[in-house]
């Protein structure tokens, strides 16, 4: 951490600050240069942090410059090596790629059923499916709740997919918990603190989607959250951000994905389909993710776009989801990767 | 709502579209174009909404463009007079302006008593205080919690100002109801339909403040969701938006007054501290926060801001917040409008 | 300047570092941390600019913090006092509010010739109204070039208020000097550096707007290049960002007025025309660039607004701007300012 | 185009807006819902653009919705099949991908020599390199000017690759059509329509930037504006987005390719490099954009990246662009397409 001081900074206003940095037990460096005098301060890094505000609001500091990134757990200084992340088997983050797809809600039994066993065969290896529904109007579709996720599980004991799905209270956490593998936080609860510490406590693999105007360090000290309470299964998700054109629902940015790989040990996986918002562009931005070294993809697959309850206009058809998934094949093999098969039945 | 068809659409497209319109018990309305065919949709708004996914989902089509704003009950053609909310005797809508302020966190009993007598004593209407805090990184100062409720009861009780503080979730909820006079929704949580909904059946005022990346419509939407609950005691509040440039925190949106003042009946306040980040930013955003219509704002103020424990550099001293309650109430009284003054204490 | 090495930089790295900023006869000063080595660079800031990207792509350095401001000439530690431009007898900056006002477009002589008249009635001390227009579309209307500024010069003979228009490139600035008393230079061009040369070389008043997604850094540094070439006549002028929401044309960012005063001794005003882009958000925000302290407004005043042929939405009528003035005026003396009024015609 | 109506319309202000149609020659069509009346416009598109925005000014009109895209030449309505643009036997846009490669700045003979021989020797098939640099401040390295136009057109006459380069004005793109094949209008002169007019009239192949906030129906204006000159030859190019995360420098919108692609004829590449702005990201995001579909990729290759005058951080060494290209050569394969082989010398 350094203390640039303001360039009218007196004598006193200097001695201030170091007086400070001393009186938390934490060395100081001064450096006079020709026109702004600089404080180093030097030690341990969670003390510097409960000083910093102070040091912010003494009179005669222009400004604070961090030196060390604010998190610690999710970051690949603290672990250099990739983390997997474990999935009832399906192994994300091991070099290979993960799909998960299904529809964005869970409308009926007939329809998860049938979305899981054609995601299947085109090759996901797990099934989404949202059956608590974050909407913008609360007089939209909210989504079948427990019912939902019943189906889901029913899904998975024929398919034998993974289900990923959505929590956004502790009430529903325990009831996702209960019947699906891993657990998503979605983009409108990425800084749902309570609801972070809560999947913390659980220790269920977590998918946390980044809030479209989030920026990398705080998507990261969002998973630094569940970290802190004990839970490593965290897999982080890119799915656009907040932009300033209509031609796309979101902005998808993809070079998110080299820099959480850079910064994280974490495994991150990209939504293309929340992204873009037209299925049109979900081909192209799957692809472009996986060629910008993603660990998986969560695509929205409907057995019939044009009767769905939610983002229909989003939605592959089982057609052509197919169709991309022979398309990932290759491209995943001439990167020198692989797209993960899904799972025979476990009985 | 129209539906706007693709230059390529064909005739069967057509049928498929205007079937769909008939069949959800909706009029439709053709017209050909030189280079499209447009179909107008005619009925009640809420079947519209179900039936839009679907249109937008249908082959041929273009886009579907609302004629309709989303929300009801929050909109002016709902309700065309201001909507005054009262918060233990301060009335928020009612032509005055309401200064709430305080410190960013309530951080010992001696400092919130003293900060509730300067803000008093400077005029304030109301005092703010952040009892649970959501803090961006897991290690920093998470607030007092019910002990830092006690004692903003303890400073109300004192100085008969109204207290507004934050909840994060359905347990926070139910303690800040149970001290405090007004709960807030912070930024982070807009989006948080479960607490939204809570807070709904609550009945409790509330100030509801924009998420960072959040249109307008989707805040209106947010305070829909508790309107639709029963709660009409809603009052929004625009904090700054993710801007590019880290001159300033956030990016002040002070346009969104007056359009937010022009499509809803809700009082509307400012609260110019968390937006810039920076105390000596504070004033000016306060000042032209008046001019541009507000209902209210609300500031923070700390005895002294190089010790806060959170957000130091954007608290105001009390002798600051002196100084700047000295200019608001004369520009208040050029645009024809008033300070509302702090309660005499109740007995 | 300061080098921070990133956390396996090795010795040798360090040295390559250290030596660099000695060949380019700098002082280097180097501090061990616990898990971060950091080199302080000291001596003339010309030299460091041109080290630094040098730096920036040495081996094992993780990034480079600059503790000093880019720009000079625009700065206040260059020239602590507040400029003021005279632009024939109008002084901006002198701590006084400037209003120019006037058409988007010059549409025809007698257009010009009322709008004139009319603005000078309400008390307005310029005169805007493009000749040259920039237009998103080739297949909108241009400006009528040379002959709008005959007619904008021949609306100051009978008023007597000084002209700003738009240039958009070098042959068209030759003209605007000719006819004009202040040449704009709009969003678009910016950053176009020829141009800005071109008029620093001139020494003509200049209005230099901020483009939508210019940071305050850039625009300050836009403004360096053309106090570099001599010309010290710079107002500066925020007319909104780009933003996610349509509700208004471009997202304005009051806040960028006192950190613009704070940075740098450059007089500067507000467009809340263009930034709002609909007449009814202007008021509120024209009142609320006062409250923020600008030292001068450009509003768009057109005789009949349904008739423009560029930008009728956003430009207020005649009587609409009377009232509005009438608004200004007791709110600039409740701010202990005062709005500067129009010369009497010179002879 | 369709006007609708606010919710307290009157039967008159209706009126106003059918006569100002009918006087316009077009036809009207009014639709009266339960809660707004809107009135269809139907003839010719130019004249509609015309009307526009004397019926948003109109009394009593609530908005306009646009139905058709406001370009032409541009769109694939106006011309289905992709556009290929020769570049001196260089095809972009035939299906294969054109590596554009070569440092930021030419900063001396060797160095463009050196860099040119890399680059083809790696496979690039045209050569990049600024001569007239547009930078941020005025005190940066602004290009060797016609001297680096020069040692451009030398490393094309050993190495037989084509060249492109910037100009900013209408000097600059003299020179650059004399020297070099293929002019650049840079991000910060997207909307300079001075320029864009000039490099229309000279037919010369364009490689033509999006500005960091342009949406994309300005950028397709935008080119719109060169091709209403006649000049057909024009290659669209993303570069990044100015965002909020200063993680990358810019903000890479990728999916503007899909979407590019859709709307236009016209070939789409993208700059890793400015986009991203460190040269570890440049590979992923070169990957991605083929993946993505982009009919090219224009990259910045130094012979000594830390010796650089320019953008130093953001530019990769032979060495590493050599892997990439190996790396995108069976990339492309897998995806059914193929990088595009250098010329041999031409003599």
């Amino acid at each position: 951490m350094i203390v640039v001081m303001g360039p009218h900074a007196t004598r006193e206003q200097i001695n201030v600050v170091v007086k400070k940095i001393q009186d938390a037990g934490l060395g100081s460096h001064l450096s006079a240069g020709v026109e702004r005098t600089i404080i180093g301060v030097v030690g341990d890094s969670h003390t510097k942090e409960l000083l910093r505000q102070s040091l912010e609001a003494s009179a005669g500091v222009e400004r604070i410059v961090l030196i060390l990134q604010p998190f610690k757990l999710v970051g690949r200084e603290f672990r250099p090596h990739d983390t997997v992340v474990d999935v009832q088997g399906v192994r994300i983050g091991d070099g290979s790629i993960v799909v998960m797809a299904g529809p964005c809600s869970v409308e009926s039994r007939e329809q998860i059923l049938q979305a899981a066993r054609a995601v299947k065969a085109a090759g996901a290896a797990m099934l989404r499916g949202g059956a608590f529904k974050p909407r913008t109007s609360p007089y939209s579709f909210q989504g079948l709740e427990e019912e939902g996720l019943r189906y889901l599980a029913e899904a998975r004991a024929e398919t034998g997919l993974p289900v990923v799905t959505e929590a956004m209270d502790a009430d529903q956490l325990m009831l996702v918990i209960k019947y699906a593998d891993m657990v998503q936080i979605g983009a409108r609860n990425m800084q749902n603190y309570t609801l972070l510490r809560e999947v913390g406590r659980s220790k269920h693999p977590l998918l946390l989607k980044r809030g479209p105007s989030a920026t990398i360090q705080e998507l990261l000290l969002a998973a630094e959250y569940v970290m802190s309470e004990g839970n490593y299964n965290v897999v982080l998700c890119e799915r656009g951000l907040r932009g300033f054109d209509d031609q796309t629902r979101f902005l998808l940015d993809l070079s998110a994905v080299p820099v959480l790989k850079g910064l994280s040990h974490l495994p991150v996986v990209v939504d293309p389909s929340q992204a873009t918002g037209k299925w049109k562009y979900v081909g192209p931005m799957a692809k472009a993710s996986v060629a910008a070294g993603v660990d998986g993809l969560i695509i929205e697959v409907h057995p019939e776009p044009d009767k769905a309850l939610s983002d229909g206009p989003q939605q592959l058809t089982p057609q052509h989801f197919t169709q991309l998934m022979s398309e990932i094949t290759p491209l995943a093999g001439a990167l020198g990767r692989r797209v993960q098969s899904p799972a025979t039945i476990r009985t």
